[in-house]
């Protein structure tokens, strides 16, 4: 048997999510479909992390092992030969059997994107959270620092949550500004984007931190009150979970070097 | 009467190009759809030129006349409003009543995305050619030049053209190459962007200087055969018409300031 280790970029839009569900569409069920129409073998693939409905994602990895002889350099042809043109496959390698795509990631980074000008644009709006109205771009960056260090994020965790520990790292955390689309003596705001890296994250986690920064960002919170709702360890002291079109999964580090 | 002059961004994948056919769904229709539901009127607009089935436009302008009162700070959410996600109008102002959008072009931009890495990206797929064989930019680049000035182009005009007269003025021409998203150690060329600055263009004739170039790039061309293609006034001469869906209108100029 082989272990593969591969990389997939995928647009969410039209999926339910990565992980196979009873009545879903999922990114997964595609990559196992078409694995098995090249291999004939029926598999089970681990990926870092599922993403929710609609959530993007550049370069998520995932493993399989497989009894298949097929060249490593042929495979991502293969696999995208039999994918829809939404989601590709852009690297295959192979790791030791012992590798494991969810438990051995050390470092995850996300990215939401809030498009602040006027207008939402045709050509990015499936991956873009449209939000005209004008944000305090350095009281979010205020509050979003509340949160880097290792904390209880209860508070920022979906109800549904079934993990037994709420307890995360967030190394880094900042956010970037795009003027480039900007309209001349226009109110927009620029591209938005807000980078979170950390050791995991709960489920709507990411989501429900931009919901509570754009609160902040309207005035409807101050920064420093996102420290509070991070003490208060309770999901209804956050805002609410942003949309999950404007996120995607950017890079999954590990220990040993995989990249 | 007031003559009012807007701009409209569009994602083309799904139009049958801008202007209205018998049978089509084109942008023309759609911005002429949601003028009706907002004043009443039954209008017919006047673009900067018509786009193919699948060509897409930043600022594209378009302008027509209307005895409605809306203030014009109201036009563009009013009509984005009627109007499919993959159309956005950005820019409405009052133009004297001479004004036409087509006769007053001076200089219109275009560019065509080619994704020369190795993977097509679900992201950009709509807007890009996806090219993974090896291409000269330099021979390419080299290929361009020869076009720059003032010529006859009938070799890179639509055999479907009805024009009287196929000399044209391209301005400026150059390629841009984007190598940001090429994954490390790997054949992946970046995404290549041409842009063509011209006078005015024939059906086809961007898409057909790019068909020629990809054969440059392949070696099926010598650059300076460039030259002598534009010399034949054959369509036989060139290369084949590239795809659609690489090509976007990215500005349109006018000899008085409308910008």
């Amino acid at each position: 048997m082989r272990n593969l280790l591969m990389k997939v970029n995928y647009d969410g839009t039209c999926y339910d999510g990565f992980q196979t569900q009873p009545k879903g569409n999922t990114i997964q069920d595609r990559l196992e479909q078409a694995i098995l129409h090249l291999t004939g073998e029926t598999t089970k693939i681990t990926a870092s992390g599922r993403t929710d409905a609609g959530v993007h994602a550049y370069g998520q990895p995932f493993n399989f092992t497989t009894s298949s002889q097929i060249p490593l350099e042929r495979w991502c042809l293969a696999l995208n030969a039999r994918l829809p043109q939404d989601i590709v496959v852009t690297e295959a390698r192979e790791v030791p059997l012992s590798f494991h795509s969810r438990r051995g990631a050390k470092r995850k980074t996300y990215r939401y994107t809030i498009n602040g000008n006027r207008f939402p644009d045709p050509f990015q709006r499936r991956w873009q959270h449209h939000h005209p109205v004008q944000l305090d771009i350095p009281a979010m960056q205020q509050g979003l620092t509340h949160l880097i260090g290792t904390h209880d994020f209860t508070s920022f965790a979906s109800r549904r949550s079934t993990k037994t520990s709420h307890v995360r790292t967030i190394f880094e955390a900042h956010m970037e500004i795009d003027r480039s689309m900007c309209r001349p003596s226009s109110t927009d705001q620029g591209v938005i984007y807000t980078y979170v890296t950390g050791s995991g994250f709960l489920q709507h986690m990411v989501r429900i931190i931009m919901g509570t920064l754009i609160h902040v960002g309207e005035g409807k919170l101050q920064a420093d009150e996102v420290a509070e709702i991070l003490a208060a360890c309770d999901r209804a002291a956050a805002g609410p979970t942003a949309m999950s079109q404007g996120l995607a999964l950017m890079s999954v580090e590990y220990e040993e070097s995989w990249e």
